[in-house]
Order: structure tokens, then sequence, then C-alpha cells
């Protein structure tokens, strides 16, 4: 493995902790490279999410299955990590879906490696800890948006949350993301730029 | 402060990592000890949560408001952790309100002496971690079940979570967790009855 690869991940990481040479080291050898075709899985429901993993390259979007219709509540891209935490922290079967909307190049950690890097990295599990915050503040922010919020502000959500992606995702996962059919969200759109806040 | 009180603390601490005498003697130094009278409040709607308490003596309950409706979805009791976590870890106000339908004893520790906690006790940030693990999948779970569940789940809900603490909670409480009027909880209670899972 080119060791460049690697590059993206230790300074996501050292956003938050310092990393020693040989932590770095330790860190290469605990992710694997793996790839995801476009618009296949990288957890299903009903599978226990096994992995964590940071995205070096293309776009995933969150999903679940709702009576049969899909709906979106969130997107993955590039130097995100990627997850169900709620499946891999309980090694439970995942009500979520994670799926591939471009090819994706990704370094992934097993749960069992993951503890490993809480355990030998110095400040693994301040590093854990402070992740975990983010995710559960993330987490609820998602599923309380999801039942409170209006297409318009879900809208609104969208465009801060992922400005640098807009243009790679579809038109009909937006729609689903904000809610609507696709065809009531240039409606939305044309709203928010008539009557912008 | 008498040594004694901090002895369920410690045992709670305990579960999850392992304490030295010293550190102990840190711990009796960040916490606090507090009271909160019945039908005061430990955090309200609006205030920035800024501790979390480990009770040592009586009952809270955890709601929001909904359009002026009050909705109970969660209790606290002896040896559990309170806080708003949400509002605590960002140091945001609280959406939530959490109050004493008791008198209560609290044990509580400041934001900033809880970074303290971490720095300082050895296996301190791994604490932060598996507890921030646990409070992301409850603090799910009880969203999703708010929103998804019927009455008659979210009655089994309670009485699986809060076995010890049922006979001391009012009905009109259980009646709000479960998400119906008091007069129909008996009504909910006869069907489970008569016809167990």
């Amino acid at each position: 493995m080119h060791q460049a690869t690697f590059d993206p991940l230790y300074a996501k990481i050292m956003s938050v902790i310092s990393l020693s040479s040989d932590e770095k080291n330790l860190i290469s050898k605990l992710f694997y490279t793996k790839e995801v075709k476009r618009n296949e899985y990288f957890l299903q429901e009903g599978q226990v999410c096994r992995q964590v993993g940071f995205i070096t390259q293309g776009l995933m979007r969150y999903f679940i299955n709702d009576q049969g219709e899909e709906k979106t509540y969130a997107f993955g891209h590039e130097n995100c990590f990627v997850s169900n935490y709620e499946s891999f922290v309980s090694q439970k079967p995942s009500a979520k879906n994670i799926q591939a909307l471009e090819n994706i190049r990704l370094l992934t950690i097993s749960y069992h490696d993951l503890q490993q890097f809480y355990q030998l990295v110095k400040e693994g599990e301040r590093f854990g800890r402070i992740v975990m915050e983010g995710v559960f503040i993330e987490g609820l922010q998602e599923i309380s948006s999801l039942y409170t919020d209006t297409a318009e502000q879900r809208y609104e959500n969208f465009l801060q949350q992922y400005p640098f992606v807009v243009q790679r995702i579809p038109q009909y996962h937006i729609a689903s993301y904000v809610g609507v059919k696709p065809q009531s969200l240039s409606r939305i759109r044309k709203r928010l730029t008539t009557h912008p806040d």
C-alpha cells in the first residue's frame, strides 16, 4: 500500500488527537483498503455492521426501508467515516442501508482492530470518546429532523450539510432526503430562491 | 463529605474501568453533592446542561414540551447518571426538561471537571468512550420508540426498563410515557394481562 493513501486518514485523526510515527505505522496495519462498486452496498439491512470505513474516494447514501419506500437520511463522502454505529457498537443487525452512489474507495477497520486502536494508540480512547460524542449529536439531529422538520427545512439542512457534493447527488435522492416527490423539489427550490431567509 | 456517599459512584465507574485509590480521591474532589426538591428541575428547556449527575437517592423524569403537551420519554433513578448529553456535550441550550419526581440527592460534575476526569484518570477517556456508546444507542432507541412504537410496545418497554421503580411512578407519568390518556392505561394493562406474548 502506497503511504500517501493513508495521509487523509492520518489528517482526520490528527484533527482530534496527536499521532506518533509508530502509531501511524500501526494504523496503516489496522486499516485495509476496500472498494465498493456503484450501486453496491457497504451495509444492508439485517447484516451486522462489522467495519468502520473512511472514504478516500466516492459518495454514499444512507437510507431506511419504510414499508417498501426508501427514505434517504444522510450522505457520506471523501474524508468522512462511514458506518452504522448503532449496529457496529452493539454488533446487532442493522435497520439501515448504506449504498454506493459512485465507485468507492475506503480504508476500513474491523470491530476487533478498532479495539486494538483504542488500546495501543496513546490517545486512542480520547479519539473514540470525541468521535462518539459527535456521532451521538449528529444521530439525534438526523432522526429528529426526519420526524419533525418541514420539507423546506430539510432542503436547507441538505444544502448546509453537503455543500461540496450537491452537484454529484441525483435529484431523486435529494428529493428522498427532503421527503418529497422529485417533481416537488423544484417547487421548494423556487420558493427558497424567491423568498430566502 | 462522608466517604460512603461516593461508594455507589465508584462502583458504577468500576463496572467499566479500574480506579486506584488516588483516582477515587480525585473523583471525590471533582464531584459535588447536590439536592433537587420534588417537582423542581435538574434542567429546564432553554438552559444549557452544565452538569452530569449521578443519582444516589430519588427519581426523575425526562420530558419534552410538544406544543404545550408534556411528553415523558425516560426516567432516572438511583445509580443512574442523569444529564441531557446532547446539550451537555455541545454546551448548547436544552430542548428537554429533567424534573425531580421525589426529593433527589446527586453527585454532580461540571463540564470543566469532567474534562479533568478524562485527563487525569488513567482510563478516564475509555470510560467516557464506553458511556457515550451506551448513551448513543439508548438515545436512538428512545427517540425511535417515541415516534414508531405502539402504546402496547411502549408499555412493555417501560416495564422492562424500569422494573424496580414502577411502584414509585405516578400513573399519569406512566401514561405520558406510553403516549395515552391515563384512563386508557388500564385498558392496555388489561389487554397485556389477558393476552400476554
